[in-house]
């Protein structure tokens, strides 16, 4: 595996890449590898003949609160797992050479950034669009993998592919559990062992809502109900929100019709993690 | 001369053309040609194997109160005055096929729109950078071509082009001027004759203060206000501003010193035209 860390040499192999007739997939990451990174390469691997994988700790998009400097890095493991899934090329930057002195532009994506979680983290999405359109016109991929666990930034993602005519295919890949059922997150290392154990109230509410609709219940609000009972009966929980919405505009929904998303964001701890399924009156209907 | 309309189908043409190693020149316009235009147009071909001229009067840049609906068009003139100069492919996008319902991505450079026209028209330059950032994705060209009579506007864009990562080359041309001085723009077609004869206090008043550099004057307030003075003194006249600036920031400069731009907005009627001119402390000492 090579490991680049300039930017204009990456764009350069890129673009070498690319007019040597080679298919090119990126899987951008924060690193701190878990099995959902590596779930992520190995559905690129399948869908091109090179697999990029981008490291970097993006500092636009954390708040000013937030957990960039205690952020989990191990950057030597990370290397290790990359090549042994049979990652082609790393490329890991310096904030200073993605972000120099004069750097000013943001890439927005208005409306599907502005519920759950962009009203925590007002600015997040900003820093996670530029910093993808920075990475696909550095490395040009014809793919990127993006994990269906932070939903709204896959939608977020496609959304600016589109809008920007991005010639990029987005491919969203279902999340990765622990065999208990909490959604692989970089994060999780931050929980301590009874932490850990209530942190499964998330997955164990997302069940609950599907068992109710299964059972006929449509409505938002006793579904939301439901799953924030469930999820403050556990302890060290603070809920930042629970929603159900549409899956492509993010616009809060009244009832379970076709595809919703539900998806909720909750402290466990000082630890913010997310979650998230999608519910479907129709299918479950015709169980 | 080859012509496309469908976004897709433009992208995949380049595509197409960049693997077969061509090198790609793009001159984005809003069509109307003027000799500026083929100016443009000559040194793309210089620069590429294949130029690409796009025509699209770019709806988001224009403000509430603009000439959008009345901004001069003539595709059929355009199209054979551009094969005519040797373009090899024009691409003459729909409204809708570039902007379709659900679209909500800008792209926005922060800092240097807030000077100069940014100040008059503040959605202006936002409208700019997001349909550049998507003829880029769409026509992939390796160069792009612009005029240094939107001075602004070639700065934002270059500025874009290096924040995001863009692999394009932007190229800037001088501006192209009417034997009498008057900078070309198919703006200058709503000028009535007494309004076209008046405009020539833009140029003028450039050159009075060349002349005032070239005498040793670099104080910005002295030089400000005799452009100032010898614009009003043209009938018709209505200053939007006249700055003296930093070429790159944007930002307003007391004193001229090593490059600097004078540029100017005024409107003659109700047509609002634009001028600069580059004015060099160093340079002009030494004469």
């Amino acid at each position: 595996m090579e490991v680049i860390g300039l930017v204009e040499k990456m764009q350069q192999a890129s673009e070498n890449l690319r007019l040597s007739g080679k298919a090119l997939a990126l899987v951008p990451t924060m690193g701190f590898f878990h099995e959902g990174h590596l779930e992520l390469m190995r559905v690129a691997k399948k869908h091109a003949d090179i697999v990029v994988v981008s490291i970097f700790v993006n500092p636009t998009q954390f708040g000013p609160k937030e957990d960039l400097n205690t952020y989990p890095r191990d950057l030597e493991g990370d290397l290790f797992k990359a090549e042994n899934v049979g990652v082609d090329l790393a490329f890991v930057p310096a904030v200073h050479d993605m972000y120099p002195d004069r750097f000013q532009t943001t890439v927005s994506v208005q409306k599907a950034t502005k519920h759950l979680c962009g009203l925590s983290r007002p600015a997040h999405f900003d820093g996670v669009t530029t910093v993808v359109a920075k990475l696909f016109n550095i490395i040009k991929p014809h793919i990127a993998v993006f994990g269906q666990k932070d939903f709204q930034q896959l939608v977020v993602v496609t959304r600016m592919v589109q809008d920007l005519n991005m010639d990029v295919r987005i491919v969203g890949v279902p999340t990765v559990r622990e065999p208990d059922g909490l959604a692989m997150s970089s994060r999780n290392s931050f929980l301590n062992p009874l932490e850990r154990e209530s942190a499964l109230c998330l997955k164990k509410s997302l069940d609950l809502a599907r068992n109710l609709v299964a059972r006929g219940e449509f409505q938002a609000s006793i579904l939301i109900k439901g799953v924030k009972e469930m999820i403050l009966s556990s302890p060290f929980t603070e809920i930042d929100y629970v929603n159900l919405c549409d899956p492509v505009s993010m616009e809060n929904v009244q009832k379970v019709e076709g595809e919703t998303l539900l998806a909720l964001a909750v402290r466990v701890g000082k630890t913010r993690l997310i979650d998230n399924c999608l519910l479907s009156a129709k299918l479950l209907r015709r169980i």
